[in-house]
Parts: C-alpha cells; sequence; structure tokens
C-alpha cells in the first residue's frame, strides 16, 4: 500500500526532520499554489452536508458523470477497499504490476488472486464471471493502453471490471467513463490526491451506474469538511487545470532528459504520466547515494515483475530537478 | 444515525439556507473560537504521517492513555463500524435507548441484537459472552451512570464491553479508560467532535489495550491532513478546554431555567451532559412552532423507550438562547 515511499522513516534513518527530504517518490502533481481556502469556525462546527451536494456537482461537471453515478469515500484507498468489500464474486485477476492496495484488499476480502503479466501476456483470457482490475494509466511504468481489445475480452468472459484512472488528467487522455452506459459490470476508481496536488485531503470516488452506486454502502459523516470544501473550489478552479497540464508537460520533458542525459540507465520507460520508470544494474547505488543527499526516490521491489533494478521518479519543478542533476552528478564522480 | 436532526432537509422545506437555521437539535459544543490554524499547500500536498504520532501524544496528555492504546477512524461512526465488523462475538446487548448507529452498526455487521431498558430493568443480566454496549453519559436524556456494579456485572457474564465516553468531558465527570489495564475486552469509544466543537473535522478513535489495538484494522491514509493538524492544536490549547466547561456551565443553567419557567415540560431530565431532554404532551406542536421560527430541535421517536412526547435540546449561548426564548413566547401567547 505504497504511493511513494515513507519519508517519515527515512528521515528518521537519516536524523533529519521529514521538511529536508526532497520526496522523488510520490506522484502527486508537483504544482501546488498557495491555498485560498480558509476554514471558518462554522465550516468545521456544523455536521456537514451528507449529500456533498456542492462537490457532487463539481465532480459531475469536471468528469461528465452524472451525481448520482458517484460514491464518495475518503480516499481512493477506501474506496478500493469498500468496492471489493460488496463485490460478492471471489475471483480477482490483477493486470500486474500495480498499486499493492489493490493486492492487499483482494486478500482482506478473502478473495482468489491471479495475475496477469501485462508486460508479457496481456491478452491471457481473465477467468470467466471474475472481477478483472486493471489502473491505466499503469503503475509504476506510467505506460496508458488503449482498452478497446481488452475490454471486448472482458465482456465475452463477463467480467466486474474495476478501472483505475487516477493518473489520466495529467495528459489528454481519452477516459472509458463514458462506457458505464453500455456495461453495467464497469466500476471506475478516481483519486483526486494526485492531478489536485492533495495527498492530505481524503477524498476518493467510484463511478459506476446508478443501481451500483446505490449498493455500495458509503458511511455517513466520512468526509472531512475543510476537504470537501478544498476539492469543490479546486474543481473549479479551471487556471489550476490549465497551468497544472502546462507545467506537467515542461517539466516532464526536463525530467526525461535529465536521466537520459545521466547515462546511468538501461531503460526509461515511456510514461503517460507524471512518473518515470527507469532501469539501471545501478540501481541500489543510485538509490542510496540520493537518499544521502535527502533525495527519495522510489524503489520497485514491491512491484510484480519488477525487481530491484528499477526506480521511479516523479516529476517535480525546475528547482527540484536542479537538485537531482547534481546529486546525479556527484554520484557519477 | 442521526446526531442531530438534518438542518439540511429542514432548510429545503422552509425554503431557507441551512445557514439561517438555529440549530438546537445538535450537541456540539456551543464555544467555538475563531480558527487560528492556516492550511498550506505543504499540509495537503504531502501524504501525511500515516502513525499520526503528534496527534497521538496530544490524544496520550489530554486522556492519560498510551498512544498504542489508540486507533484512530476518520470519526466514531467510522470506529463504531470497524470496531462491530472486527469483533467475531454475534450476539450484542445494547443498553437502550443509545445512539441509532450502534444498532445500524450490529445490523450490518449480522450480530443478533437484544436490548436492555436501561431506565427500567438496567441490572438484568446480559448474554453470557455477548457484547455490550453503554454509553456513559447516556443519549438522548444525558444521564451518567456509576458503573461499578454494571462492570462487574458484565466481567462475570465474561462480556465484551464497548463503553462510549464521546459526551464524558463537558462536566468533570469520571473515565473508565483506567480500567483498560484490569479488563481485556474494554473497547472505549472517543468522539472529539462533540466537546472539541468540531463536527466536521472527521476523527474519532477507540482506546483499548495494546493487543486488540493491533487487531483492529484501520486503513491506511484514513484522515485529513488539516484535520489532524487542527485536531493536535485543539486538544494541547488548555484555553480552549477551561473556556468551554466555564460557558457550558454557566450556559446549561440557563437553557435548564428558560425550560423550566415555560412550564411547556412535564418532565425535564436532569442531564450530565450538553443536552436536556424534555417530555410533553405538547411536543408536536413545540416542535412544529418552533420550525417555523428556524429553530430545529431533536425529536426523540428513533429512540427506544421514547416517543413523540420527547424533544432534546442542545446547549447553545446565550444569543441563541434568548431566540428560544422569544420563540417560546410566542408559541405560548
Amino acid at each position: 500500500m505504497k504511493h511513494g515511499a515513507n519519508i517519515y522513516k527515512y528521515a528518521s534513518q537519516l536524523g533529519c526532520s521529514s521538511n529536508e527530504i526532497i520526496d522523488f517518490s510520490s506522484n502527486i502533481n508537483s504544482y501546488h499554489p498557495n491555498i485560498t481556502l480558509t476554514p471558518t469556525s462554522d465550516m468545521l462546527v456544523r455536521y456537514g452536508d451528507t449529500t456533498y451536494s456542492d462537490l457532487r456537482e463539481s465532480i459531475q461537471n469536471k468528469y461528465q458523470i452524472k451525481k448520482n453515478q458517484i460514491a464518495l469515500y475518503n480516499g481512493a484507498t477506501s474506496a478500493i477497499f469498500g468496492l471489493l468489500e460488496s463485490l460478492k464474486k471471489k475471483r480477482v485477476t490483477l493486470y500486474a504490476p500495480l498499486y499493492g492496495e489493490y493486492e492487499k484488499a483482494s486478500l482482506q476480502t478473502n478473495k482468489h488472486i491471479t495475475k496477469i503479466n501485462r508486460f508479457k501476456n496481456i491478452y491471457k483470457k481473465p477467468k470467466k464471471d471474475s472481477i478483472v482490475i486493471f489502473v491505466n494509466p499503469s503503475t509504476p511504468d506510467g505506460k496508458y493502453y488503449d482498452l478497446k481489445k481488452l475490454f471486448t475480452l472482458w465482456r465475452e468472459q463477463n467480467c466486474t471490471v474495476i478501472l483505475d484512472e487516477s493518473f489520466l488528467e495529467f495528459e489528454n487522455l481519452k477516459s472509458f467513463r463514458a462506457e458505464i452506459k453500455s456495461y453495467k459490470k464497469l466500476y471506475i476508481i478516481q483519486s483526486f490526491s494526485k492531478f489536485y496536488s492533495c495527498a492530505g485531503v481524503r477524498i476518493g470516488a467510484i463511478f459506476s451506474n446508478k443501481q451500483n452506486i446505490k449498493k455500495l454502502q458509503t458511511p455517513m459523516w466520512n468526509l472531512s469538511s475543510f476537504d470537501v470544501a478544498f476539492l469543490t473550489q479546486r474543481l473549479r478552479d479551471s487556471e489550476f487545470d490549465t497551468k497544472s497540464k502546462k507545467l506537467h508537460k515542461k517539466n516532464k520533458k526536463v525530467l526525461v532528459k535529465i536521466l537520459e542525459d545521466s547515462k546511468l540507465f538501461d531503460t526509461i520507460y515511456k510514461s503517460d504520466s507524471n512518473f518515470i520508470l527507469t532501469k539501471s544494474a545501478k540501481s541500489k547505488e543510485i538509490f542510496k547515494h540520493l537518499l544521502q543527499k535527502k533525495i527519495l526516490l522510489r524503489t520497485c521491489d514491491s512491484f510484480d515483475y519488477l525487481g530491484n533494478n528499477h526506480l521511479r521518479f516523479g516529476v517535480k519543478d525546475s528547482e527540484l530537478h536542479n537538485k537531482l542533476i547534481n546529486a546525479i552528478e556527484s554520484f557519477k564522480s
């Protein structure tokens, strides 16, 4: 269940404050303007509107999805656990590698897990009537898949489809949300913390048809009033959207160039998201050296079909990229 | 699952904004000073420290409980559902009336429910090996019970004891927390939203011994970073504590006098908390009339062993109490 590495653990190892660590392991949008929302006593003292109608409206407008097709959870992790808990089917097919939490949630809800290696064998038939889970763009490599052919296969196998599109917004990639109408067994997992640059704001969603959403028992009073107000505002902030995408494009190009120019990596995976996966025989040494420079990378040994030779770099801004360049230079010299 | 009434529903009925409704149905501390915490972009962008060590330390100091005796949830409601989900015993004894969410959570986790009427039959033996649930001070009447005799009975019956002490802090009442050492099957439910005046801050806790806490699988990244920072600060704010208790004492006396002077109620229950239960043959009319004046009360027909004749009033401040006086006067004239 790791989105990035645990900066708090490494800070304690290095004997420094967690604030001093430059976290290239995290894959949160690197654009984070000042917060303009001021929490008021009135906002905090009252029980919130548990229909969260303003937030739903923002999501509806942003994602072209109806209000009654949205189930809200306090974070995508909670959404994943809640969904797997509510689905009665016992067989899960994971397209691996993918986030650790899908396996963890499957185990915790007593599912039987089969894995398909999407690098090698992506069109292997999943078990009939099973739940299939696919993250698109994928992690930790960031590849975006055209899912048409797979979706046909899943339909033929009568699969319940869980599609995680949490990293779709950085680049203008096509969503599968519109298929909610056409396929009753489709669920989309949507995290807001990545693109909207707010890992500390605990709100995530499931999109599905009205009937499925009704069946999901989301607990009441689940969401922080501040978080709801913040996300509602940010979803409506078109400038945030435009600036994020522009900066992302620029910064990603720079990061890829830094990694290429370093000549340290045998493979730099083509990514359609805001993180870059690399492979190098020297990965362990690179990780250790950069950590001494207080730059934390994401190791990938917890991912299926990858190993010690893989490292993932989040796209950051020019200031942090410059620090990365210096640290890499000092490694080579 | 109602702490108060749904102000949003009534606002829509009355065709007014929810802000215009004076909410006497809610039992949140009426002292709510300005919020001094300003959320920063840095606070929101990062994954929080999932050990929540600062918050745990604040709770430890405030409640004289060790850090490893605390399980944190996003609200007491989540804590209740999580705890009942994790307890394998199938029989639950509810000391009724009590919050609706205990019954709801018991049903949702497929427990078999027995109820004991604590007004009439409090020392009736609960089933051997069952889970007993007691709220102290109780709702909706606010009576504080000396639990010594009951606790002996529960031990004899080998019961798992869930004690909800969410309303204990308004008056200096003795907690049962210290018994966590002496009885392995004791769990304390602690809401922070009532006394700390923050229903929109979604954090609640279970206190129990280290082994029990370890077994409770609380999800990761569950708490809002803003909420964590806010509650940590407020728990450390001794002025908030002192002022709250002082104001509570004064305001409660005033509210009781208003209710007595009105001569509308056959019974005004003695409360050890921040809400007052009343009984009157005219309750329905009083509720309707006050609602027209945009004052919302808590009806009690959803509570066992109570009925249409009961109304609950939250202790508020002098401004709102004056509005209540005027509304009551206009009812009588």
